[in-house]
């Protein structure tokens, strides 16, 4: 361990600051949970629906992090591994390993006290609106900004304490911190993504459309499972995710910020503290912007206080982000890059908008569609999406541009990728208030399901008809901040990937490993194998979200005939006998697990085959086909399902038909294909990428020094990631036989 | 011009041989369309219809070409002056606008002269059916094959042809060609793209779903039109994409060919010769193995005497590259690489088989799931089309590593790219049998369809129903062939085009327009511009498909509501009065024709922008972009398509369910939606791609010298090109305005 050495008074008195900030969040966060557990319960029925959604969703997080806890154990060494084979100091490689722990730690702590918060928050939202919007909107917000509070206080706790203990050599061990939450992350939601939608889906498929009972009916035993997974999911999942992306913008900010030194000179600081400070000052807008949101005189129009407060926090950061540019680092374009990413920010929210808002064209004409089926129906919801995806990375690129303009007279060239990093820090600054805002949703969803369950008046159940309106919106946000956000992220690695490559090969060339002349200082697309790398990663979302359908199809189909099953217990139908929700629990928190270890190891070991057997070039190009490829599917996919689900929801609505016609079938068609897509696909592609280029960091050095097919060593290495990989996706796959099908004659 | 300097009398009387065998094959066309044409047209009613078709099409082709011609004076002009201010020789210049104009003509022939052969073959077929299964399998196959005898005729003669009068500069002449060629395609398969599955979709729509009437049922107004649509789109569309393929492959290995040689040296011209000796010898086993197929004892099973003639080509032409190998070019690696390339077509006919083939698992599970409904069956498609894409890409990585493994451990690194060329040229040896198998598919489909129409006896409609089967199997392996060459000649373009610039460079630094320390020699991936153009050029694919969905299902819509009127027509639906076919046509016609201008433009104007504001290399960053995206979705959008068809089909033999039940009601939502995936947006990737690889090598030689932002000039152009571009999107997306709908109050 180092500390930080030359850092000035004012530098280390702010470093403290942000402890202290981070500290202040998590006491806010306490704070907050209590006023939530201050609140009633509602009725004994209400009581015993929240009790059942919460044995169910701790049930299913304990079962996933046993499960993946011998992984954890794995990686604990294996991270411990790349740096000590890399020759670092002891103190770096445990301190790596631990910081991975920690990362895991932190990230499964959000995931699961989020979730819990959400679960003790839904009763009692649903318990409020028995009697006033008001109060159910703030508890329902208050228990989403516990979530965002611990989100922002936990990253900049462990990003900052790790930088005040190792100094320059922080990078190396915040690797290890971001990859750990960047794991958890990809657990999260992967297994959430499928178990929610497995649930909806099968209880849909039999409820909805086989016996027509509305949703939410406590007739079907699957409506407990589809509560939880809203929990797990939207809750756990997305928390996981925004709260990794925190992280990973932080690490490659740091690396790229050291490598803006020059070999040799003292390090100069203000590239790395910049970055800590503006997130010590977001999480204070933040705290101010959340706590402001019951202030606003805006009647009933809960989105518009909401909105108001972000606008709040963005303005109080801005200014500050100014002040600290020109007082402390002395260089405005800092400002002007963390401004980009706030601008972004905003950017997103409206373009998201407009491709999914159920007012605007994109998904009228969806619905229109309708008229003529389900066909053409989903035709034109593929286009829309397939378009989206088109505008979001036109202006990710124009971020990255940004920087270009910002940056490309600076003789430094790595001052461009660092201006990335920081468009990346100033989008999640308010991370506080987008988690607050997405958690919001899945709350407001489950309060309005126990309103329903629990048969409460008509002025309760529009009221959180309402909220719950008001939740799909600021859902569909955040995930399109949380995948703007992953592709930030990402890129920012990937540049920390090349300077880290050119680092590591000068400390070769020192240690006389390496000859000056062996030296490559470029990603040269024009070599055959760093494209076919591209090709490669290209392909890797593809495979990772044709995986995750079928995960979600398999499960589903469980689930409908279970529900099926229990259809013809006698009494159930007529509401007399309970179903048995504890067995479709059961059986999608079984289904979700089984997908887990497949992705993990397809995410974790093709990086570090190809680094073996093809070189840390074809490896960069691989992370760069993984980043185009894996944005815009993620983007296709999440806007695709969540147009088809407004499109349904304004048929329902009584546009184009309304419910119970022709038109309102299709749009249900097109909803139910929609669901994994947006919320299973979609979303794990995020951490997926994020993975890859983590784990790329990570055993880049040992890529620099054993790979490439160089030694029989690398090779048997590399094969065996791809046997581990193909063993994988073969065990993803398995399913029941087909029933023997009639032997037919058929040409051909 | 120069003429080939150096050859030796072998490679002069070798290069003569070739013409003579490509004059061989359209002597060889014009034989067979001969015996096509002997054959008796069928009864009145028959004929009738047949004429109603050939009308339709040939209209359609000639509105397609007027409405093009005004691009293609331009872009004559547009093709001198990329030569002309590159500083050109006169002869080069304007020979490359010659070229184009040859290239577009021939283009034009093979599709124009292919459907016409298809629209005479159909009828005849039909007749020939009601006597015998092998006389209605040898017209069709025959038919078919003249179509593969142009393009191989065609192909050959005109690369020849420029060779002999060019020599070295041959290349810069022939990219007019290949340009005029890929050019057409696009068009073709664009317009005949969404023409085709408008007409179909269209007709489906209202005839069986709504009306409950049968395939091909005279009373559907839409039903020509349908009939036209396979002609323009599978038969004309897929005989111009394989002809650009087979010339794009020729031009790009000429011009790795060239650069193999030293700047300095004299011209080895093996490297050159070899590729047209061996598409000499592909076209020599293509008339004697098509000429094979009746000769087969293998009773009425139509595929495998297809098969077998493949096979006997394939054996003729391994044996003869593997003399020529080593007799004249002395290396036995390009055998290697050309057998990869024979390899590869082998590999991908099964792979595509194993994905969409009935008797095969994905499709089979696609077809159980639709015991759950549209939905499930949806999802299952996607995760099979998605998984394909893998597989594919797969393969065709394995083959570029092939490449590197082959001359890998050749000082001179073109050799990998060379041979990526070489494998291109192996794969499309055969495309005289590959296009004589496709075009069978779309003839046996319109004979079948006219004995329905014409009411025949049972015993005709049996062979044309089964004929109909294997022309589906043939036509879903054509298009993998199609998919997996377009890639390798796209490959081999980008291959191009980093050699290309380096000879730039070179010709600047020697002219004193360069310096030489501001050559760029590689395309650094951690270069921010190439990065945005990687990303930019990923996102191409997507816009492309999404504007080609929506315009099939925008002219689908006009189709439904014109037939529904036309069903209100009195005795339409008695059957006593025939129904209006020539409107449908002329519906489909002007829907098809709109789109054509805005996605060239997008295809053209993109990387002309790109290079102006960006740069060479940027440049060269969104070409790697659109092919690793662009293969993706095509094999996405194809095979998912392919599979959903497939499934409906095995459902109507009577397996889950069978005609009727609600699976076949589901199973028909996936194959609607497939179609426009699979026989539009896929399909028309592979032009696409090819074209902006064109254009790039192109316009290579003015940007170099003037691109890259570095000018008010550049900065002009690019964003002149961009404001097309947008306004060709803008003009793409224009439609009817929404209905008024009722104001709505809905929370935010």
């Amino acid at each position: 361990m180092h500390g930080v050495v030359g850092a000035t008074a004012f530098e280390m008195n702010g470093l403290y600051g942000v402890i202290a900030v981070a500290l202040a969040a998590l006491v806010y966060a306490a704070f907050l949970a209590r006023q939530v557990f201050a609140w009633d319960k509602g009725t004994a029925r209400m009581q015993e629906i929240s009790d059942a959604i919460s044995e169910g969703a701790n049930a299913y997080l304990r079962r996933q992090f046993k499960a993946i806890l011998s992984l954890i154990v794995f990686l604990t060494v294996a991270l411990y591994l790349t740096a000590a084979l890399a020759n670092r100091e002891l103190a770096v490689s445990l301190g790596r390993a631990a910081a991975f722990l920690m990362g895991s730690l932190f990230s499964a702590t959000v995931g699961y006290l989020g979730m819990n918060m959400a679960v003790q928050g839904n009763v009692r939202v649903a318990s409020a609106a028995r009697t006033s919007f008001h109060d159910a909107l703030r508890i329902a917000y208050r228990a989403g900004t516990v979530t965002g509070m611990l989100t922002d206080g936990l990253g900049l706790l462990g990003g900052t304490l790790i930088f005040i203990l190792y100094g320059s050599n922080a990078p190396e061990v915040l690797l290890g911190f971001g990859f750990g939450g960047t794991l958890l992350a990809l657990f999260m939601r992967v297994g959430g993504g499928i178990y929610t939608k497995a649930a909806d889906v099968g209880a849909d498929l039999v409820g909805k459309v086989e016996q027509g009972l509305p949703e939410d009916d406590p007739r079907n035993a699957a409506v407990i499972a589809d509560l939880v997974g809203d929990n797990v999911g939207d809750c756990a999942g997305m928390a996981a995710d925004i709260f990794e992306s925190y992280e990973v913008t932080m690490v490659s900010a740091m690396i790229l910020g050291l490598a803006l030194t020059p070999a040799g000179a003292p390090i100069e600081l203000r590239w790395i503290v910049f970055p800590l400070l503006v997130r010590g000052i977001g999480v204070v807008s933040s705290i101010i912007g959340t706590y402001a949101v019951s202030w606003w005189k805006v009647g009933e129009d809960a989105f518009k206080a909401m909105d108001l407060s972000y606008d709040l926090s963005s303005a109080f950061s801005t200014v500050s982000f100014g002040i600290l540019a020109y007082f402390y680092v002395g260089d405005m374009r800092v400002f002007w890059s963390t401004a980009a990413g706030i601008l972004l920010a905003i950017g997103f929210n409206k373009y998201t908008s407009y491709f999914t808002h159920p007012d605007r064209d994109p998904v009228r004409r969806i619905a229109q569609s309708a008229e003529t089926g389900a066909a053409t129906l989903l035709l034109r919801g593929l286009a829309v999406g397939l378009e989206s995806s088109v505008w979001a990375l036109l202006i990710i690129a124009l971020t990255i541009l940004a920087s270009i303009v910002i940056y490309g007279s600076d003789p430094n060239p790595t001052f461009i990728l660092y201006g990335v990093a920081m468009a990346g820090i100033g989008m999640l600054t308010h991370t506080g208030n987008n988690v607050s805002m997405d958690v919001f949703g899945p709350i407001s969803d489950n309060a309005q399901g126990i309103t329903e369950m629990a048969d409460l008046d008509p002025r309760a159940r529009q009221i959180m008809t309402d909220l719950d309106a008001v939740g799909n919106t600021t859902k569909a946000i955040t995930k399109g901040i949380a995948i703007a956000s992953a592709v930030l992220a990402a890129v920012s690695l990937f540049g920390s990937f090349i300077t880290d490559t050119l680092v590591i090969q000068q400390e070769m060339v020192a240690a006389g490993q390496l000859a000056l002349d062996q030296v490559v200082k470029v990603i040269d697309l024009a070599d055959p194998r760093v494209f076919v790398g591209v090709l490669l990663g290209g392909a890797i979302p593809f495979l990772f979200s044709s995986l995750s359908i079928l995960a979600v199809g398999r499960a589903a189909g469980l689930v409908v005939n279970e529900v099926r099953r229990q259809f013809h217990v006698p009494g159930v139908m007529e509401g007399t006998t309970k179903p048995d929700y504890a067995k479709v629990v059961d059986i999608v928190t079984t289904a979700a697990q089984r997908e887990l270890l497949s992705l993990a190891i397809i995410a974790i070991f093709v990086p570090v085959g190809i680094g073996f057997l093809m070189g840390e070039w074809a490896l960069g190009g691989f992370n760069a086909g993984i980043i185009v490829t894996g944005q815009l599917m993620a983007v296709f996919l999440s806007n695709t399902g969540g147009a088809w689900d407004n499109a349904k929801k304004i048929i329902e609505d009584g546009l184009f038909g309304g419910k119970g016609t022709p038109e309102h079938e299709a749009s249900v068609v097109g909803d139910t294909v929609g669901d994994p897509l947006k919320d299973t696909a979609g979303p794990a592609l995020n951490p997926m990428i994020k993975v890859v280029n983590m784990v790329s960091l990570l055993v880049l050095p040992v890529i620099v020094r054993y790979g490439g097919g160089g030694s029989i060593v690398a090779v048997v290495a590399g094969v065996a990631c791809f046997a581990a990989t193909g063993w994988a996706i073969w065990r993803s796959k398995q399913e029941e036989p087909l029933p023997p099908l009639e032997p037919k004659t058929r040409a051909a």
